[in-house]
């Protein structure tokens, strides 16, 4: 069987590490490929990572070994002869648990490796002025839960969290939260310590990782330059620039919502000012515009305005024609910003967008300019309500597919790590 | 003398080139470092490229026998002992054309290796409505002047445009030209036909290339993540995110001066829309504001309202404040969409932020988001009115850094390319 050649001059090159560290790429592009992009034959892979055969079936038999794809018949396909074997990841038995606080919701998912939701349970969140403790409580007995429900043998390799605030990376602390009012708050180290497995919880703002979860396997495969809104009570976003996560010089990028579209009369934005995007097409100023009292509040109560505007309701539909206006206009901005391939309305600006599109497009024909509305695109999202926990997932899924069989991943090995129970 | 070692098994690891791209790169990474940071003795490249003293000096050598750098004692240092060699750019010798089409004025450099401007010269821009054959004509001849003063045996080694529109990377196509009306003008090819001289001239965008050469020897090194707002009588701007330019899919990005900030009776811009930061800030907002004569234009008009308002004349005051609020909050969002470590203001805008950093400081308190507010600097440009300048030039230089000695760099060789005369 032959072997990754080693680099035998490495140290010269700056960037470059020794063979083992080629090894380790390979073993974790080849795992990242099948957890993206689905089982895949040897042939395939060989011509997708431009390497021989021989390597993808040694790459292939180390993954096998440490229990983290297996190599099986393909699914019937239709052609004669004898089938080629594909890789599949090992869906069932390899997990992370993935966390989603959102404004409106409380989310705990066990996730297989291949990024399929395996077990999912929800809760409502608990009212504004909720605690560290309580909102952890929630969650750490909803992961409790997901976990339970892991057939035996099975594996837990990472924990995720998304957070609908601002986040300081490596720690996971929410240095802003204002739907909680949370200041500096310790919620990914708290998470750790309450879920009791000795993984670290890395955490992310949701429009972050939804905008990475619709990048790697949602409606923005294939767009390095994409610009991602997600509606969840407010307005947040992530953007990719060049294939990469546009976070700033402390990880705080991305605030789209608290861009100032409306200067004069604007709306009170819970950051404290007035007139950003989010408190003109956030869930209560469409409620507001539409009428509705003001205790309603949520996702359906959104959707039945957008239905009710379908149905040709005059209200609903001049409550749609303003928010989408200013929709528009912030988006048009993000366009002649970032001038992206892509826009991707997520969360609750799913059914806005939807709502709205035709009042979006005028606002982008009146103030993107010429050259940079040539190609762009606009869709929904692909992962629906689901786009933040994928993305949550993936967060925790990073150190195994950075060192799938190693110790300094971050991770737990497999075969190292206990299960979730 | 040692060589750089050969890369054996490059082609088993995807992005490693062979041998030979290692010592290119270190050629250039040498090159590039006393061209952007100036003389720096073997030790002091050493240690900072993370080579041996043998390899630094074969690539000393090498360089120098290219006639690119010379070695030499130091200026006077004061330290006992025998000083050390130098590495110092062949300035004098090397140099490129560097031309810069501002909406106000056309100019034309010689700039030599190590950025210092040896000839510049300037002329008025020819009036709204000039074709491309008149800006050209003006052009080629200010670059043969500049030419001309070199000393016998200097060589030209690229050309390079800043131009104020939306360029098509790769051909100088002006996509977009506002302030002539030009649409889809072959300004690169053209420019290069008339100069003659062989060589192909690559154009960017005026604020695309001051944000590169901020941060590259400007007010930005060392901030990876900056804003770079240009005024010049309109507003643009460059966006460095991670190290990198952002450009967008098509390359068209960081058109901040597009921005909506008034949707409610903004002011007419010049891409068609109304109450763009452009429209809000820039030279004719500000004269007007300030109620000086429609037929007063130019950045001494602009200088002369900050000077009056330093003296106290309210008038000027009046409008200093009324710009310096839409300016902040143009700002205000670009710091809550990139959390930048710095925001440099170039052009025109060093003058209005001087003029009204207090109320564009309070708009930032307004408006962005405490987290982001926390490290962010403001500065005005270092490099002034030359920074778009300096970055055509950068880009001119770029095939030479690239590929020093080479063939493929799409520069010339000094040793093959003839005298610019």
């Amino acid at each position: 069987m032959s072997k990754v050649p080693e680099m035998l001059t490495s140290r010269a090159v700056p960037g470059v590490g020794p063979g083992k560290d080629a090894h380790r790429r390979h073993l974790g592009a080849l795992l990242r490929h099948v957890h993206l992009r689905g089982p895949a034959s040897r042939t395939e892979l060989a011509d997708r990572m431009g390497l021989n055969r021989s390597t993808i079936m040694a790459l292939t038999a180390e993954l096998t070994s440490a229990g983290l794809v297996r190599e099986e018949l393909p699914d019937q396909t239709g052609r004669a002869g004898r089938p080629s074997l594909v890789v599949r990841p090992e869906s069932d038995r390899v997990f992370v648990l993935a966390f989603d606080v959102a404004v409106d919701r409380l989310v705990a998912a066990r996730v297989g490796l291949g990024g399929t939701i395996l077990d999912r349970r929800e809760a409502v969140r608990p009212r504004a002025g909720a605690d560290l403790d309580s909102v952890v409580e929630v969650l750490a007995g909803l992961g409790r839960r997901v976990a339970g429900t892991a057939g035996p043998g099975s594996v837990c390799v990472g924990v995720g969290a998304s957070y609908c605030g601002m986040i300081r990376p490596g720690d996971g602390m929410v240095r802003f939260g204002p739907d909680m009012g949370w200041v500096d708050q310790a919620f990914g180290a708290e998470l750790g310590r309450r879920l009791g497995l000795g993984l670290p919880v890395p955490v992310g703002n949701e429009g972050h990782l939804g905008a990475l979860a619709e990048y790697e396997r949602g409606a923005g495969v294939g767009f390095p330059n994409l610009i991602y809104l997600h509606g969840d009570v407010g307005v947040g976003g992530g953007i990719i620039v060049g294939g990469k996560l546009l976070n700033g010089d402390g990880g705080y990028g991305c605030e789209l919502g608290h861009m100032l579209v409306n200067p004069y009369n604007g709306r009170p934005c819970g950051c404290g000012s007035r007139g950003c995007l989010e408190a003109e097409v956030g869930e209560r100023a469409l409620l507001d515009a539409a009428r509705r009292p003001a205790d309603l509040t949520g996702r359906d109560a959104v959707r039945a305005v957008v239905d009710a505007a379908d149905r040709g309701d005059p209200l609903a539909r001049a409550a749609l024609d303003h928010i989408g206006d200013w929709l528009g206009i912030g988006v048009a901005n993000l366009i002649n910003l970032f001038n992206p391939g892509l826009v991707v309305f997520g969360g609750m600006l799913r059914d806005v967008y939807r709502g709205s599109a035709t009042q979006v497009r005028t606002r982008l024909t009146a103030n993107v300019l010429a050259v940079s509305r040539e190609r762009v695109l606009l869709r929904t999202s692909a992962l629906g309500d689901d786009a933040t926990l994928i993305g949550a997932a993936e967060l925790a899924f990073a150190p195994l597919l950075a060192d799938p069989t190693g110790e300094h991943s971050g991770g737990r090995h497999p075969a190292e790590a206990g299960t979730a129970r």
